[in-house]
C-alpha cells in the first residue's frame, strides 16, 4: 500500500491523486462541519470555491431547499444562511436541505480529485469510518486543507491518527512518503479541545468568540459513516 | 520568543521574514554542503537560483578563482566544477575559492531574506553552533527548503533539533506556530544515516549511487561554526 500525505493543497502533486483513494482533512472546521450536517441528515454538501459561485450554485440547485454555508476569516459570509460552526448544522435546520459550502481552507482541496478513484471527507469525528474505508486500497492520498496555504496542526495530527490506524490494521508492507512518515509520528498526541486551542486554528476560533467549536472538531468517532464526494456533492456514503 | 517553522518555500509569509533571524535548513545536501566547504576554507557561498544565472555571476566575480557547483536530479551539472555531494569539497578543491552554487531546493530559500535581521545556514552538521547564534533573538523563523516544494522529512526532522535546544536553553516564553509544534514533536527521532536513507531525499540519492552522502548528512556537530549570508555570499560567522 502506498500511502502519501500531503501537508497542503499547493504540494499535491495532481498525478499523484489519479486512480487513488483520496482523504480530505480539514478539521478546524469544514469536514468536521460536513460530517455534522450529514449526520443531522443535510441531503448532500455542494463546495463552492468563491461565494459567488456558492451564491450560483444555490440558485440553480433551487433557493427552496438549499442552504447558503461557508466562512471568511471564521465569519459567516453576509448574507448567507449558515456559518461553519459544526453545532449549527443541527437536524433542526439541515434535515433534507442541500447546503452550498464555501469556507477558506477546506473547499478547494475537494476540487482536485476528479482522477480519484474516491474522495472521502474526514474529521476526528469520524476517523475510524474513514480507516475501515480505506482498508486494503491500493494507493492512499491524505490531504490536509491546512490554513491559509500553510501547515496545520489539526489537520496533521488527524492524518497522523488515521495513517496509525492503517498501517496497525493491516498485515501488509506499506511505502510512506515524508509527510506520511512525520504525521504518524505526531499520532502520539491525542486530539483534545485543549490541544486544538493551541493551534493557530484554534486560537483564531477563540479570538473571534467561537471556541465552542473546538469541543465537536475534537471528538472522535462521535459518528460512525463515511462522507464521499460523488460528482459535485458529498454525501454518506452508501446512504 | 516567537519562533516560526515553514516546511516549504512556498508557505512562506515574507511579512514574516522582516527583521527575524532567518534559518535555513536543507540537510540533504545543500546546507550540509555550504557547511562543509566553509569549514575547508572556501572563502564564500554565492546562491544562484538557475544554473545560467551561476555561470553569469561565475563570470563576474572571476573565473580563475571561483569553482561552480550544483546539482539538478541530485547529479553535477554538466561543464560544472563540482556538484552538491559534501564530501567532495575537500580543502584540497575548495580552500581559498570562491563557489557560486546552484541546487534544486535549498538556493532559493536564501533568496528570501533580504529584509531579515540575520539569515544563517543550518545542518546537523552545525546545528549547535546555530542553536548558540539563535539563543535570545526576538523573531526566529526556521526555513526548511523542502524537497521539490513539498515537505522533507530530514529538513523537518532538523528543523525540530534546533527548535527543541533553542527551547530547552531558555527560561522565557515561546510562541510556537504550528509547524515549529509539530518540528518539535518529531525531533524525539534522532538524525542517521538510516534514518535519512527511508526519506524521499535519501532513497533518491541512493538510486544514484550517492549513499555516502548521508553519512556527513546525519553527523550532528562536525562542525562548530555558524555560516551566515551577508549580501550575496555565505561565509563563516565572524571569520
Amino acid at each position: 500500500m502506498r500511502i502519501e500525505a500531503y501537508f497542503t493543497v499547493g504540494e499535491v502533486d495532481p498525478a499523484a491523486l489519479t486512480d487513488a483513494t483520496v482523504v480530505v482533512i480539514d478539521v478546524v472546521r469544514s469536514t468536521t462541519t460536513i460530517v455534522e450536517a450529514l449526520a443531522n441528515g443535510a441531503r448532500g454538501i455542494y463546495p463552492a470555491v468563491s461565494t459567488e459561485e456558492a451564491v450560483k450554485l444555490a440558485q440553480s440547485l433551487g433557493r427552496d431547499d438549499t442552504l447558503l454555508c461557508g466562512e471568511r476569516k471564521g465569519q459567516k459570509v453576509e448574507g448567507f444562511d449558515l456559518g461553519n460552526s459544526p453545532g449549527d448544522f443541527t437536524a433542526e435546520v439541515v434535515a433534507g436541505k442541500r447546503l452550498v459550502m464555501s469556507t477558506t481552507n477546506g473547499t478547494r482541496a475537494f476540487g482536485l480529485g476528479h482522477e480519484s478513484a474516491r474522495v472521502l471527507a474526514c474529521a476526528f469525528t469520524n476517523l475510524s469510518a474513514v480507516a475501515g474505508a480505506v482498508e486494503g486500497v491500493e494507493d492512499l492520498v491524505v490531504l490536509c486543507a491546512g490554513r491559509e496555504g500553510r501547515f496545520s496542526m489539526g489537520d496533521a495530527l488527524c492524518a497522523g491518527h488515521l495513517i496509525s490506524r492503517v498501517v496497525a490494521d493491516s498485515g501488509e508492507e506499506h511505502s510512506l512518503n515524508d509527510a506520511a512518515m512525520a504525521a504518524r509520528a505526531l499520532a502520539s498526541r491525542k486530539p483534545s479541545k485543549r490541544f486544538l486551542s493551541g493551534t493557530i486554528g484554534g486560537k483564531a476560533l477563540i479570538e473571534i468568540g467561537l471556541e465552542a467549536d473546538l469541543e465537536i472538531c475534537a471528538e472522535v468517532d462521535r459518528h460512525d459513516f463515511v462522507a464521499e464526494m460523488v460528482d459535485q456533492a458529498i454525501t454518506r456514503s452508501g446512504a
